[in-house]
């Protein structure tokens, strides 16, 4: 299984010309660019391949900083990149925006949003994961999710409106409705989110109204497992816990969500009353997955291959939020996290140029580096293995790791000063309220 | 005229405890946190007044650096900051995040969006200025403007997606139509939007693409004036018009538009065939200028008294693009530019606590500081009256101008990093496409 023999590619219709023979170039289209995908197009750089990478987004986002466009901390611009400057040196890669919405595996063609389709002899699908609201799909407009831009930015316009809402508004418990924030999710996604909103709270705005004492925000970070950060040792879930408290959190585990209405969160025993819930709970697979006919787990993920490529298919790799594979080592599925879709496209990467030359392919090895989370001002809690961290040694360890996998050199100095600034003045630079507003929550 | 007397305050609810007897503290009502209304709550800091500042954003924003977001060269956060974080440490002053829709004189009442009303004793008015399509309001969805952060990101948008449209359109006529970008109105705002649009096709993106060739964009910049800039003395409009051409961007002054089409800008003589028109030539007053009963000109701004009172109502002021004032210095009515809102909001805090004390007010006085435009990369006009300058001397100075008035320090590095960076590699680090879009134009 995994020592296949892929066939040639199928000659092209372009074909570059080497001295005094023609050599067929094969074609190889990567769908998303993410960390998955473009890792692997770079991965390629100085291979004699033919590269198209498509993407719905122009730019490229540096996901794990996303919270902190939702809390205000950075902008957009500083942790997204457009994905064609980043490859524009590298001349064997087109890049075109386009939405992927079916493949078909026997004439190895993706099909378009537009109806144009693309032809390919390897295919590496890298297709960012979705929200997932465990068939509560209603909960989608009540509960913003955080995984785009929009999404980051919606976030941020919902939580400075809520607190501009509740300086004007007369009612004592609207007005605590309004200071209410609700977590919904306690993975790292969530851990984050709540630590950076209670740090705005009690200090990025506490003495920035006149009625409202912004101290007093209620964050609620809701788990329905019996502790946070169910990936990370338990020992380092529970000091996560500590910190978060200690910020002003009100963290309540084993409490899962029964529904969420316009002004409230409810539980089985227990109404939240609040107008601001933030979704960091479940994600699936995008829904391109469904259109290949191989088998998927329960989140909707391909169940590859140990080469990554896909049953039956080896010119078709699936990778990063896309797969689903279980690590050798542990016995668990691998996470969907920036790391794990690094190496998947490196590994892609090499993999495919052995096919191009007839060679077997590889099994994919996860090395584990360790994991991250961030709580607030100076806490992180860091997990590398035989090594644990926490408090400001683990925050100082996320900051250098953050720093160095941001893509693009200025985006570095820019986040860097910018974190600078927040930590020695407590002020968050991104505090804007843009756009009309996407909810149609009951806010008063 | 200008030594009116103005009647002292009606007594408030809300009065101070000085010592052992109570005073009645005036309350000044300023809506809009542009540089008029910020400018006059700074300037009242350790005056003895209850400031409610009102506006329909939470944030200031630095319009003269606008078309920079625009075109991709600086993040919404770098050129705005909440009001409310501006004015933290001003214990007068409270900000509300409301829209004023009309203003009761009689009763000293505004009357806000929500049904709520505030009641003053004095009242600035310094709400900004909307764009004036000339009684074509349906080109409003054809042509974006560029007054708020919206306007730019939306035009941020719509230039790189026509890039990337264009890069897989097949049809050349329509490609070339796509990579056409026409922009109306040869003032400050236009120059610069034109000048940035050439130097984003010309150096910025010139290898992002592979099918098509970004440097044969046409920029083409209309006046229907006979020279560019018009507020500018004859020389300088004609060197920046030179270094426009120089840039690559067509100038064709004399030219009015007759009609906007989805796909077309018409001229009187000629069609010309472009899905991106931009909207830099007229502007009007806000509405609320007309809910006063007072006399307006064509523009629709308030013609003030010479101390920017309105007539029979010396408690309440206009300033900035609110309202119209001839400078009795050159016989032209003042710009609308941010020196003149500036300089207002200054002398209306001023002349209010004259009031306050039953003083009589002094007549505004322009201070002419001096004008300037900047044209791409390193090239700029400076009028300062008896000194003129052109070329890169011009742009250094725009620099240092704009730096010096940019409100927050912080912003202020950020942005000269980000400018360093863009000159240095001519890369722009804000190229994203983000939000769906607001136009119900034909691209293909």
């Amino acid at each position: 299984m995994s020592q296949r023999r892929v066939p040639k590619p199928v000659p092209q219709r372009i074909a570059l010309v080497t001295g005094k023979r023609s050599v067929s170039i094969p074609h190889v289209v990567i769908v998303g660019g993410g960390f998955g995908g473009l890792y692997t197009a770079k991965r390629l750089k100085y291979r004699p391949v033919r590269i198209t990478l498509i993407d719905r987004r122009n730019h490229h986002l540096f996901q794990p900083l996303l919270y902190q466009v939702a809390t205000a901390a950075l902008s957009p611009g500083d942790i997204a990149s457009p994905i064609r400057s980043i490859l524009r040196r590298q001349t064997n890669t087109s890049v075109l925006l386009a939405e992927a919405t079916a493949i078909s595996l026997p004439t190895r063609e993706v099909m378009l949003s537009d109806g144009g389709r693309l032809i390919y002899d390897y295919l590496v699908l890298a297709t960012e994961a979705r929200h997932s609201y465990f068939g509560h799909d209603e909960w989608e407009v009540l509960a913003s999710g955080l995984k785009s831009l929009e999404d980051a930015l919606e976030i941020r316009r919902r939580v400075l409106l809520a607190f501009e809402t509740a300086e004007r508004e007369p009612d004592p418990a609207i007005r605590q409705a309004l200071l209410t924030f609700v977590v919904i999710g306690g993975g790292p996604t969530g851990v984050e989110l709540a630590g950076a909103l209670a740090e705005i709270a009690r200090y990025t705005l506490a003495r920035d109204f006149r009625v409202i004492d912004p101290t007093q925000a209620r964050i609620i970070l809701l788990e329905a497992a019996p502790r946070l950060l169910l990936s990370f040792p338990e020992q380092l879930a529970r000091r996560a816990a500590q910190d978060l408290v200690r910020l002003g959190v009100e963290v309540r585990t084993g409490t899962p969500v029964t529904a969420i209405a316009p002004d409230a969160v409810v539980l089985s025993q227990e109404r939240i009353a609040t107008y601001t819930a933030l979704w960091a709970a479940g994600v699936m697979a995008s829904p391109l997955a469904r259109t290949l006919g191989a088998p998927l787990d329960r989140a909707g993920r391909v169940l590859v291959e140990p080469d990554l490529t896909i049953k039956e298919h080896p010119e078709v790799f699936a990778i990063g939020d896309l797969a689903a594979l279980v690590d050798p080592g542990t016995g668990q599925p691998l996470p969907g996290v920036a790391t794990v879709a690094i190496q998947q496209g490196r590994a892609t990467a090499d993999n495919l140029w052995r096919a191009c030359r007839g060679q077997p392919l590889v099994p994919f090895r996860y090395k584990e580096r360790g994991s991250l989370a961030t709580i607030g001002r100076a806490r992180a809690v860091a997990d590398l293995g035989r090594l644990q961290f926490t408090g400001s040694v683990a925050w100082v360890l996320w900051l250098v790791v953050h720093l160095y996998f941001l893509i693009g050199f200025k985006d570095r100095i820019l986040v860097m000063i910018q974190w600078a600034w927040a930590y020695l003045t407590l002020q968050r630079g991104a505090r804007l309220i843009t756009h009309e507003q996407r909810r149609e929550r009951g806010a008063p």
